[in-house]
């Protein structure tokens, strides 16, 4: 098959045609399919429905450590929480704190509290002039909202396939002291899929910021969200790393089982040094008295402990695992061949970014839109929403089942074709 | 019986030695004790754990309106939460925002946003100078450490038996525009167990702010906590009374079940106008996805209505009533007919306010802590930890025991006594 650039004109220009006439037929259809939310489906849920009988009035609601779950206290999480959840990311035990039910939420009143109480001591962010924070892209809109929210400065690094281009975050970070922070998702990256390499965690360890205050915001949201598994991705730890290399307190780092239970109704974590653990605590106590324990407990009597999360684990991906081949089956037919897209087939997480030609990302999610399919706004995994190259496209496959996801990838795989044709023949 | 101020020098002397020897006494015996906590006791516990049967894996986990609550989303809460809070506070579904699990952590954010984001796009208080709060005293230390973590001024103003002295409160609100919000706990207040009258009710209703920007913290923590079935105090809907006078906006009002359910566990909510509820949530969006609504589905499903409720509420009112009840038979035997304290025996919420003679409020609780009761730090109910007559000191009845609490009890009369006596004794 010719790639649409090797094409002449007239093909192209009766390949438009045929398009043009299968794009009306589908509108006709009146379709009404989603591929945006970066949701778990009705089936994944279902997985976690025993977690509701975990917990009945016969149970003794106490911790390890003989505290009354039920009455109010205990700051920053119960231990055999916080043990869990180390193993689920790798870290120790004591780096962890156990929040309510939304590591966004803890995320975003770590921005709050930098911005207007300051980090360990140092100067409110809001009292230094113009801070700024490092984004590699494509990454989170929802990051990107927290930080353009308190005004900070937000500039893009390339993520490439192994991280972010780490020659351009030392030379912001250790040159330019109103760099304060950096989002990363290390492992099966929103939207890329990408997992940072052990070198690239090595350099981040070793950074030698401008900024006593700069910290990594390490969002570890996807940690054990392998789709296979005989082939799951690691990462090192960036806390045993950061404190090997004289770094102890550079790191946020934030989880949760969202998208391991229930979204909104699972438990969510911190994980950083004991300073920064102990800075953060004396403002947490004015804000609350404590988070739910008795949801902490039923998660860790839900799963027992590292082995169950695994097992859970390869259920949620056994759930997922068709819908991702399926999307990767059909691009390599139907999309390769054409050179009209790229993308990564990741070994875990929830998305697939596809990266069009350039210039064509917003008219496909609006031809899908009117077409009825509805994709993650173009320019979403950018900083203002603003994609240099037009080109990148979050592809969120796990919240429609099989069918109807069949459905819109071949809607979504049309429409790509059309646009793409469109933007070859203008350069003819 | 002679009261201390009407007894002979000599007479004191002698009560003195005799006091100071039962005191002697009580420390020998090294008591662990503590009347310090605003929780519920174990028993009163006990009363909620039907709610861990109400949900299991064969229950639909679905909203009235047909959201699968086991997902993302749903900012504000669902609808049959919304309803029964409405009920329990009296105000209307549509005021009602359903957040997570600490009314505390919502009064945090709403004082977070007015400082940083503004209110209603007003300016920023942080960026409008000096920003003072009125705050009835004795009032809550938990709200007076959040007005003065984001640095706002306060200004105490005597809570009088029907609530705040209103002609101060007009005084300050109308004249001045740096005054943005005042505290106020309007039923069983904390730790008072004042009630505010319908007339003052009224009257903050009728405010007429010089600051477009203020707001009524309206805590509304023991709305439904009655400690008799047939001497319950009711109040006013300030939402409704608000809008009636031409205010709609001015009023945010904060409830939780954490004292109705678990602490830590329940559910927490804001009321106020759907402007406010607009401006709340276009921040909100940015900080979280959504709270744990299956959590508000427990909650739900467990009351069933506002019937379920009472009733709820009538068991641990049964738990605790004793309790109240015997400080107070103790206090009427033992410290009214010496002249050395007064109180008032409340009618629902979980303190009891005792008077002692002025300046010896922090002599008395230390002189507890000495022999093994723990009591509240004088000082706790006032802004700043500053109580100018060092006369109030805060009694929580609900955590021990009622042989603990008796026990406790009996060393607090014998140092009220104590340091009573040797205070007039000053002043012969």
């Amino acid at each position: 098959m010719k790639t649409y650039q090797e094409m002449s004109k007239e093909e192209l220009m009766q390949e438009k045609t045929a398009l043009e006439q299968e794009y009306a037929k589908i509108v006709e259809k009146g379709l009404a399919l989603d591929m945006s939310r970066g949701k778990p489906s009705a089936e994944q849920l279902d997985l976690s429905m025993p977690m509701m009988d975990v917990l009945t009035s016969e149970s003794i609601l106490k911790s390890e450590n003989g505290t009354d779950l039920r009455n109010y206290g205990v700051l920053d999480g119960i231990p055999e929480a916080k043990a869990l959840v180390a193993e689920m990311i790798g870290c120790k035990a004591e780096n962890v704190m156990i929040y309510g039910n939304s590591s966004l939420n803890i995320m975003y009143d770590q921005v709050a509290r930098a911005m207007y109480d300051g980090v360990c001591g140092c100067e409110p962010w809001s009292k230094q002039g113009t801070v700024k924070f490092l984004c590699p892209v494509p990454g989170y809109d929802r990051h990107f909202a927290i930080t353009e929210h308190f005004g900070i400065e937000m500039i893009p690094v390339d993520l490439l396939e192994d991280g972010p281009d780490m020659d351009v975050v030392e030379k912001y970070v250790n040159n330019d002291a109103s760099v304060k922070g950096i989002w990363c998702v290390p492992k099966y990256a929103n939207p890329s899929g990408v997992v940072y390499s052990d070198e690239v965690v090595r350099r981040f360890a070793g950074l030698k910021p401008a900024a006593k205050d700069f910290r990594i915001f390490w969002d570890n949201a996807y940690a054990i969200h392998h789709l296979y598994e005989d082939d799951q991705a690691e990462i090192l730890d960036i806390l045993s790393e950061c404190e090997k290399a004289g770094n102890p307190d550079m790191v946020f780092e934030f989880c949760s089982t969202s998208k391991v239970t229930f979204p909104g109704s699972g438990i969510a974590a911190l994980a950083t040094s004991p300073s920064n653990i102990a800075d953060i605590k004396s403002q947490l106590t004015i804000q609350t008295i404590g988070y739910d324990k008795i949801n902490q407990l039923r998660h860790v009597l839900y799963f027992k402990n590292m082995e169950g999360v695994k097992e859970h684990m390869m259920k949620q991906a056994a759930a997922i695992r068709p819908k991702f081949a399926m999307l990767d089956e059909l691009f390599t037919r139907e999309i390769a061949p054409r050179g009209i897209g790229n993308w990564i087939n990741p070994k875990g997480g929830y998305f697939i970014s596809f990266t069009a030609l350039e210039g064509c990302a917003r008219e496909i999610v609006q031809k899908c839109k009117e077409a009825g399919v509805v994709m993650t706004g173009a320019g979403a995994p950018f900083p203002y929403g603003k994609d240099p190259k037009d080109a990148v496209i979050r592809i969120a496959p796990t919240y429609p089942s099989l069918e109807e996801l069949a459905q819109a990838a071949e809607v979504f795989v049309t429409v790509v074709k059309l646009v793409s044709v469109a933007k070859v023949l203008e350069s003819k």
